[in-house]
């Protein structure tokens, strides 16, 4: 402990057990032992996502890097697609739709509601010709703290006898609340090593549907780093198209463990507690979230909304320069209006206390009026009603 | 950050920058390099005894063992000392004599109370033969959250004009809490890496003037190990008298760098303004400190007394095991009946208000009565009024 | 010290001072400190690169991924491009070209020559129309352990007076060999991180000329992920349009830093120094280097003729399996009929005499006739004779 | 892979392994999870020592704080002990016995001869009031590179029928070459962390039979800090008399695991191994070793003595300077004649070679005529021969 843990939704604080993993001596990715490292990685990735028949790729990247590989590798140049758009992260994977020459019919949602599957429905079930080649979501809003329900949009995709893909930004979501991939019947699912899998930024991890495998072969946007089909082929031979990042592959073995240790039911508890005490402290200090209704509150990031005449880029900017902890801002029609509270990864109950505490502080020192310790004493007791909830990990 | 940090009176959690700098390859310490290391690092640990005439000595060992190397590179068997106790460690010091066949005449104060530099005189001015040989003291008293007022001490000695050695425990005060080797005439300094110096344990430090090593000549006592003038001839020549703990030594010099970028006066402001934080919790909760009057107050560690029927032990065990975070129970006479907090090193404001939190609600849980939040808003309180007077180290 | 170096020619083992560099406590790339870190390290790379006028442009990618980057934000769909090919490397660049839609016009060279200049030269004379867009060209050919003459490929540009853009793969030779972007008359650089710099992989890392950034307006070919004109105004900012790897870009200070304190002309005399031994060792081994003159062997790998007869493949897979050292195969044509030694990085002549101890015993366990002993001799004398000529440098 | 590795009889290199299990955060060793820890490294350690019915005792200090310790607790002021001397080791334990006012009685054996059985019997016999309260014997002399025969040492003790007390310096033998306390009817056996365990120096590491607690009750030496009633009192309900290094301990925790994963018999074959080709180079250098007799050598460290006119101190500062690596100086009366291989620890045969090669450089840079490569040749045969006799550990 020198510095203190970031409240940001992601990069996510990283545990001592994956710094000491990755922090590794060089290994050459041409020997016998690289097969034996992404092998198992890529079919215990499977795990996580919750799917049988889904295959999973890495690319050493981010998750704008994932988005893109989804694109390009399972649509042509001018192909329709569906987007929801209800925050910062789906506004700009809408607009690398357009960069890649899509043509992208976005659905507008009110900033703290979710994917809209209704509206979805009926356009949907208007296109009787199949123009529309696939339907974008994202499941965790991060900007808006909105987690959707995918299932729903799936719903609407068969009511319509619709066969379009379903591509699902799970970047801010996966191993971290529930997820499934099969049953939800997604066929692109995109997320990446710094979020819930607690890693540096690096690695876009995707899996896909043998759908999706099958309109890969038409698909005729243009495409070489992210290509699927070279990867595919490498890594069944145990191998890489071309240099891997083996240190955060060997991370990534390790992060499973550990969230295999601990067992993914026990991980979403563990992200609802959290959680939880976030939400009681933001009611304690009289204030919303952007969320519209519980059922869409994310376990990963909360969007405090500001009372009117509060500046939130201010704030932020304050607590950190006064009390070094970060927290992340309003963004987009949000910007100055709103902060983020992200509470996914490793975080403890009692560093999130200790955050609660620091943007109490801030707002007093800012002039948002909020009584210090207010928020505290609300997390405080969440926590302790629901310690039994959920079992630590060790370091 | 993955768990929580200590809040123990020490071993004080490690800097990020001292973890990276003591994680190293073997080094020969037979090579050039090492004279090259182990010269600066002496010289600069003057400046945190605050001695320009006094000679530093490090040990592969901890602050016991520098208690023992104090006493046997200075005295003699049946040698007559004088040691105030009013604390487990003092007490220990104590015992340590007898092991080592000295007459060791305790001085008792009330725990809580400091060193009884005022009996000492009685006694020291009633020894026309100068059968005392050392005055032994320790300077901040880890088990009652007590500073003593060493000048204090010295001064007893001097008005009773006594040629006797002040032996001074400076274990959990170095480079936290204002310390003055030549001002306050002490002849012997002991200290250890794992508090002020933020390193693992594993090192006693000691400095020792003129005067002890004049007295090192006819000291008595059998010694190898921890024998002052092996090391010193091994250290003027650059060398170790046996193989030394290479990472600490350069881990030290890098805790020294640290300090001497903050400069010591902030370092001391820093903890005291940690310090501070602590003791407007405490009194929120209505308890109060061990030590009887605020300039006894340690600014390292804090000494609560429970009400009555609290059970300190059993409190300390549930707030590890319910939350994951580390106190120090209440030791000797205090067992059970109080519990201590650390507050030294690098232990940030929020991070400090997190462990505040969390044995609040640990004492709720335990039935303590104490309102949840409200030793939090002292502190956060606190800590709002004061940012300004200390500045942050980076990692 | 655990395991054994490796001797491939990239990722290259990382240095201590590297790995502390990197293992770090997750960092808000929002915070007022990110600016302050990205921006010194773009310009800092100007001077590796070897350009006033260029701009440097990191991915979190590889190589690879810098390829496509510098196609993608440069040329338009089926624009012709003229592309030396002498190994794999060069080969796996043409491919990528035609994935994208560009009209490449490939100009072999014998796998062991170097860029063909004047067969360009010939072609771009040609081209009255100017209908070459751009002229691909790769500085260290990997597989072949032939570092190309980039100057005498500008001068088939000037004197044709053509206006392509030159593009240079220096993917294994920037920061161990002399490069020179702005006297070249280089328009794009494309390397990453895990070679000279010493780093993981994990980054592409770009500089683009004045001319370049002119063509870019223009330039058609879909882009997001690495789309230069977004990555250009979040750095403009000290943003970044995604999240950034910020481990690795904290490790790219660190390595700048390193390359600035011994100094790049020492940085080259090393490896040349290095190389030396090497190729010492193939010639008292009877062998000879798949480069064909001493002017295009690389310092950074040598390429291996092995004797008719020898199974390259195997030789590795022994090496590896018996000694615990990796060396590179044979590549494309030369798959099985020689193998490769990475010779970059921070490599030490004792550690080279390690692996060539280690060649040597796998050689004569798998029938290659060579003296044990031979080849080291050759480089200890080597080494010896030059080791006035570098300097080491401290972890 | 930054510097080389050293080839000094210690400390010695620390595996990969190692040093990510002791870079820890600091932990609380009042807490319930010391006694998890500290009970199974104190069982665990008895393996190593080859005893069922001893017990083993850490304590954070070195080999020689441990020779005190041995001392302290078993003997009394004016106690007769007798000691075998035939190297720098040796002759510091015994000057530790005199500073501890004990009688000692040295039988001095040549140099390159080990402890003196034959002698030790004649006057174990003679001594027949038993006035001999113990033999303290040096079984692997670092300074001569010689292994004594303890088991003769102890027929020695039991033909005389003799109750003297056997102490045993196993330093840098323990965990690389057989060692057998049971069965060689040792008392006491003293190493440390930075030998055979692979750790940085800081912990002495002990063993002792029930005749030795025996004993313990009737030893008038004074201790404290190295008091072996309190720390087994301590241990024995899962604590410490003080602060322990945890972070040490919980590296011995993954030495032992190491060990036991590898087994014991394969550690001590490897070490035979990599010691057999340095035997074998010094040979084709045309020198000798120390040690008289093969059955005497050391398998941890080889003492080369140098043809006349070579200055071993020159030839060991050079290799340093000019090649960066460390090699032990010649000892004692050996200072300037010899100079000293260490092959103990994770050393490869591959970096084993890289050592010689130094070494013969640097022998060649001096003006000691040798043949460039000849020693490399031997040790490149011998592990070739030998290389399926030993399997390698994974880092």
């Amino acid at each position: 402990m020198t510095s203190n843990p970031v409240f940001i939704p992601g990069p996510s604080n990283i545990p001592e057990r994956l710094r000491r993993a990755i922090d590794i001596e060089t290994r050459d990715h041409r020997s016998p032992d690289f097969p034996a490292l992404i092998g198992p990685v890529l079919d215990d990735l499977r795990t996580v996502f919750r799917t049988e028949r889904g295959q999973v790729l890495l690319f050493p990247s981010t998750g704008t890097g994932g988005w893109e590989a989804a694109l390009s590798n399972t649509l042509s140049p001018g192909d329709r697609v569906l987007l929801g758009r209800y925050g910062t992260f789906s506004q700009k994977w809408a607009e690398m739709c357009r960069q890649h020459g899509l043509d992208v019919e976005i659905v507008d949602a009110p900033w703290g509601a979710g994917a809209p599957a209704a509206a979805f429905e009926t356009i949907l079930a208007a296109d009787r010709t199949h123009s529309i080649k696939a339907v974008l979501v994202t499941h965790n809003e991060t900007a808006t703290g909105v987690v959707s329900d995918i299932a729903a949009v799936r719903r609407a995709l068969d009511d319509a006898a619709h066969p379009a893909l379903l591509l699902v930004d799970c970047v801010s979501s996966l191993a971290s609340m529930p997820f499934e991939m099969d049953a939800w019947g997604i066929d692109v699912a995109i997320t990446a090593s710094q979020k819930g899998f607690m890693l540096p930024t690096g690695l876009a991890i995707l899996a896909m549907s043998p759908k999706a495998i099958v309109a890969m072969q038409a698909a005729g946007l243009p495409r070489s780093f992210f290509d699927f089909t070279a990867m595919l082929a490498s890594n069944h031979s145990g191998g890489f198209p071309y240099t891997p990042p083996v240190p955060l592959i060997v991370g990534l073995r390790e992060s499973l463990a550990m969230l295999s240790e601990e067992g993914l039911e026990r991980v979403f508890a563990r992200h609802a507690r959290i959680a939880g005490g976030v939400r009681a402290a933001v009611a304690a200090w009289g204030m919303s979230l952007c969320a519209r209704q519980p059922q869409l509150y994310s376990d990963t990031v909360s969007t405090v909304l500001l009372p009117p005449g509060a500046d939130g880029r201010a704030l932020i900017d304050h607590v950190y320069r006064a009390y070094g902890v970060s927290f992340g801002v309003g963004l987009g029609e949000l910007d100055g209006r709103a902060f983020r509270i992200g509470h996914l990864g490793m975080l403890t109950d009692v560093a999130m206390l200790g955050g609660l505490a620091a943007i109490e502080m801030a707002m007093a020192d800012v002039g948002i009026p909020v009584p210090l310790g207010a928020g505290v004493a609300a997390a405080q007791d969440h926590y302790r009603m629901t310690r039994g909830t959920a079992l630590k990990i060790a370091a």
